[in-house]
């Protein structure tokens, strides 16, 4: 068996979720399986470990469960980027369009500590239409760094959020369904 | 200096967030900085690697931060504790008071994989008046598993949380204010 497809049997789906149609994918199987879990974080080591980067950055919520793992193996800092009004200093702000009205997300000014040009992983779990990681992508732009590629646990190909990503970075997911 | 002063030093302190009155401590320093994330990893990780724990739960979001990375470290499965309506499958539920009106957080009902009695620590940041805490241990109680300690980035004494959660588990908090 491949690295993906045991990542796939990880993973489990879930019909009508969030709502009637969707089959949403859910990884908290994948997380409380210690194995798995291990697994994938040996992966993710493996890819990045000898990759030319100064902090990785995590999307709420998911992307803060993998991102800083990662961050943890690799002994790098990590960076949260959160929805509207959870962090406390000066933020730049994105907003990016919904299937229904529109979300923001926000970073510190100084979340790259005053670091020229830092080179930054963005950690995501799941790439859809990727309107939330091009959101990200011009907040670490905003913040004086700059996304050298965005890692998914999940590509859903289909919605071609890679396509529409890759003008501003590289892409890798591990899982595309 | 004292691993616990140099805690402080790493966290960052913004008046009157989010309303005026309010000492808001920023974990976003320690976390961005390399040496400060790792360090308090390293310290998690052998206060807690002899420990008779089977899964490490955060509580969203950002238990999910620091209960992801020492879930990693150690090798244990990560049962995330979300907010309503974020996880996809069959939930307990419990709300708890908030200054304004009330919160509530979900666990899945099968978030121990089935496990008899599993032994949980249970990872947030931030130890206030315990109401979350205190919520997030009856859930995974509910889940037929125990937290057997609760551990806390930062632990604020005189809001008393602490007294009250040892009616549940044992409780550690790395930094007292």
């Amino acid at each position: 068996m491949t690295f993906s497809e045991q990542l796939e049997k990880d993973i489990r789906v879930i019909p009508d979720f969030p709502k009637p149609g969707i089959l949403f994918r859910d990884i908290t199987t994948l997380l409380n399986d210690a194995q798995a879990f291990a697994r994938l974080l040996d992966y993710l080591e493996s890819c990045y470990k000898n990759s030319d980067i100064d902090f990785i950055a995590g999307i709420e919520s998911r992307g803060f469960i993998f991102g800083a793992a990662l961050a943890s193996r690799l002994c790098l800092g990590f960076v949260p980027i959160r929805k509207a009004g959870k962090l406390p200093c000066a933020t730049f702000k994105e907003s990016y369009e919904l299937e229904y009205g529109s979300a923001t997300i926000e970073i510190h000014k100084d979340a790259f500590r005053g670091q020229k040009d830092a080179k930054v992983l963005l950690i995501d779990d799941l790439l859809a239409t990727g309107g939330t990681a091009t959101a990200a992508c011009k907040l670490v732009k905003n913040a004086g760094a700059k996304v050298v590629e965005a890692c998914f646990i999940i590509e859903l190909t289909e919605l071609g959020g890679a396509s529409k990503l890759r003008a501003l970075c590289d892409v890798y997911s591990i899982l595309k369904l």
